[in-house]
């Protein structure tokens, strides 16, 4: 059979395929609130019934939270673990909701058709993209075009306490040649994007103490030690003039773009002038000898989430202060060391203080970047049938955040992801009005099942 | 008469003077807090009913808030005005004194007999002083040394709202050749102190605004500009690494110490290892070519005394503001111009800020320095006898922060002003269980009979 014949039918079984993702958005499986737990279960539950009306088979697994949905299908070819998760995020403030966030509808819109409601893009629709292909796949060939793992949590919007506990226990049954995820969005809302490069993320505390209390500044100014003037000075000298990050040893593993990916960005035609300008800024502030994307995307940074000391309400308090501390995170790229990297930016603190001045650190959180390693076929197989669906050629893209099962899949099973989905910016994910447009759900399903026609 | 007379009279009184002081301590005159207006209405009549009984015509003179007390007696020689304050602070928290704020009493301590109450130093007790003084002399002399202006005013300690209307509508009664407060302390608790240097204060606040909403790190980090980056570089600037004010021509109008009071200075054995240690620190922290007291009396800073932006609570978000801020204050000295410097600050800032980060400014109040004019005599005559008084040679001293009645002697009444006042440094002023020495308020009358006998 032809991949013709197969979207076709999933052309023609849109209006069903939209209304079998409606039936799931009506189910609110907010995994982090406990009032919502038989929603969590019932979600999965519809899940099993629906792998299984089209041949899966497929069971729910319990965990000491949400369960899981396992499934699986015997193919030819490759074996492919498909991931996504059916738990959504709470619904909060419902107040800027236009509809009931689990009472999902097509609303027209100016930009074209859109499936509104609570996990539409996050992660329901996405999800059921590939599911929709498979479905369309075994409904036109009888079979499926490979061996397949279906793996779906319930817990993804709560931390996924018992993700990897449960990819210990059952990694033989999970390990496959290559990792789907359906969890990305398309670069700039038109280009096809698989995403293989995560940023990863490093937090530090730092408090400067100067006098043993809060002192007058008409008595002491002058002669103490002000904490907020050294921590000032630190701060400053975090980046050159070249935005540059001045803490030793801090580039160390950090790779330089391979000239084919670096290459297929340049082509992107990402105008930073648009991204830049949708916030009120013009003019990219990394590394002065960097592109934009690269900025974002493949160099790490150094920044500063939160600063105080002192007086800091209404008016003025002449204080000289005892203490005064900064939150400062650090992305990380390539084989960047996040715990080599905390002690080296402790160190250059320390190394920067007057006498009278004692750090104290606390650390908030260590991990290395996500490198995907794109050697298995399927990476370059995908990208070169994603720009038939599109008009526009698939690009290998980086991300300034991170998704942790992927480095789990990799550590624990020592199994490659491979990260393409069809969300837009403008999906508005996580808050009030979320949607998925109906477009990357009819285009969604349809790349799903020429890539799964790609590498079979 | 001679002074001794005097001096014995003092001796032998000094049970009834504490007495009086007793009894003006136990009107509760908290002037900022309404419920008190009555007693603060009974402590000015207490005055008025005192400085009669040994014959100064006083009178009780109302205002919008609470009432002025004004007295005179005519003599020879120069005319004076002394001027104290009646009111006193709030007693919160109340819980930490160790007794009634207003049942004051003499206690035993391990440095001497204190007298224990709200406003016990400031300003009854220092006020009283002066007036026990005047009291001996008269009985011992049945005159005054001098002409005297008694001027006491009951709205010190919440912000002197009718104090500039008052001295205009009575500008001609007030004017005399030299005004007397006593409202400051000795120097280190024991060198008789006459304060010629106040230091001014001009604050600002400033608001650096980079993106137009907080941006997620993860998506905008490393492109987009972080205020925090940026507020840290510009307050890093604000000293240089000798301590210096990077602000252009902020020394312009900032005087050399004068050789005599240099000498005097080096004369006092200033321990700024102690005044340092007592906050736990060692190091001057000013310009480091002046000595810590110049940095403390005589030198202008530039203090950070807030800081702000970014998440500032538990944990850690990933977050970049779109606005950062600070409080700046300056303390000023000599013929510095609080305007000049403020426009000056404010254009340094401005042209330190990169492409995309836009300034606000706040003002927080601008008082010019009060470098006492001395070449009036009396300067010299209180000086040359107050070390008979207290075992050590009396200094024209600083202070780091402001009285500005002196100020509006100045500017309203043009007359010069000489402070000198018998408090130490452990009086805990403004603070819970509040305390003068009786050898503070002893020597302090004697201070004055010798002073008046001076100056007469």
């Amino acid at each position: 059979m032809s991949l013709d014949a197969t979207l076709s039918r999933i052309d023609e079984d849109l209006p069903a395929a939209l209304d079998r993702l409606m039936a799931l958005l009506r189910i609110p499986s907010i995994s982090t609130d406990p009032a919502y737990k038989a929603d969590c279960d019932q979600a999965a539950d519809w899940l099993v019934a629906d792998l299984a009306s089209f041949g899966v088979k497929a069971q729910k697994r319990p965990t000491p939270g949400h369960p899981m949905v396992m499934g699986h299908v015997d193919g030819d070819g490759p074996h492919v673990l498909f991931y996504g998760h059916y738990d959504v995020q709470p619904v909060d403030p419902l107040n800027l909701w236009d509809r009931d966030p689990f009472d999902p509808a097509i609303e027209d819109t100016a930009k074209g058709k859109v499936i509104r409601g609570r996990g539409a893009s996050d992660d329901k629709g996405q999800l059921m993209t590939f599911v929709e292909a498979c479905r369309a796949w075994k409904e036109i060939h009888g079979s499926f075009p490979c061996k397949i793992t279906f793996f779906f949590e319930g817990e993804e919007e709560s931390g996924s306490p018992s993700l990897i506990p449960f990819l210990n226990e059952n990694a033989q049954e999970l390990k496959a040649d290559i990792a789907l995820i359906c969890d990305t969005g398309l670069f700039e809302s038109r280009v096809p994007a698989i995403m293989t490069q995560l940023r990863g993320l490093l937090g530090e505390e730092i408090t400067l103490t100067g006098p043993n209390k809060d002192l007058h500044s008409g008595m002491y100014g002058g002669a103490a030690m002000n904490p907020i003037r050294v921590l000032s000075k630190v701060l400053a000298n975090l980046h050159d003039d070249q935005g540059r990050i001045q803490v030793p040893g801090f580039y160390d593993g950090v790779p330089e773009l391979p000239p084919e990916i670096k290459a297929q960005w340049d082509g992107l035609g990402f105008d930073h002038g648009a991204f830049l300008g949708d916030v009120g800024l013009s003019h990219p502030a990394g590394e002065q000898d960097r592109s934009a994307l690269e900025m974002i995307w493949s160099r790490p940074t150094a920044e500063i989430n939160g600063i105080t000391g002192g007086y800091t309400g209404d008016g003025f308090k002449t204080v000289l202060p005892s203490k005064a501390s900064a939150k400062v995170s650090f992305r990380l790229v390539g084989q960047q060391d996040p715990h080599a990297i905390r002690e080296n930016f402790r160190a250059w603190v320390q190394a920067q203080l007057p006498e009278d001045v004692t750090a104290t650190f606390h650390a908030h959180g260590a991990s290395p970047a996500g490198q995907m390693t794109t050697t298995h076929p399927a990476f370059e197989q995908a990208r070169g049938v994603l720009g038939a669906e599109w008009g526009f050629d698939a690009a290998f893209t980086g991300c300034g955040g991170s998704i942790p099962v992927a480095g789990y899949f990799k550590s624990i099973l020592d199994m490659d992801t491979m990260l393409v989905g069809w969300a837009k910016d403008d999906d508005q994910i996580h808050s009030p009005n979320e949607k998925y447009d109906v477009e990357s759900f009819h285009k969604g399903i349809r790349s799903w099942a020429r890539i799964l026609d790609a590498i079979r």
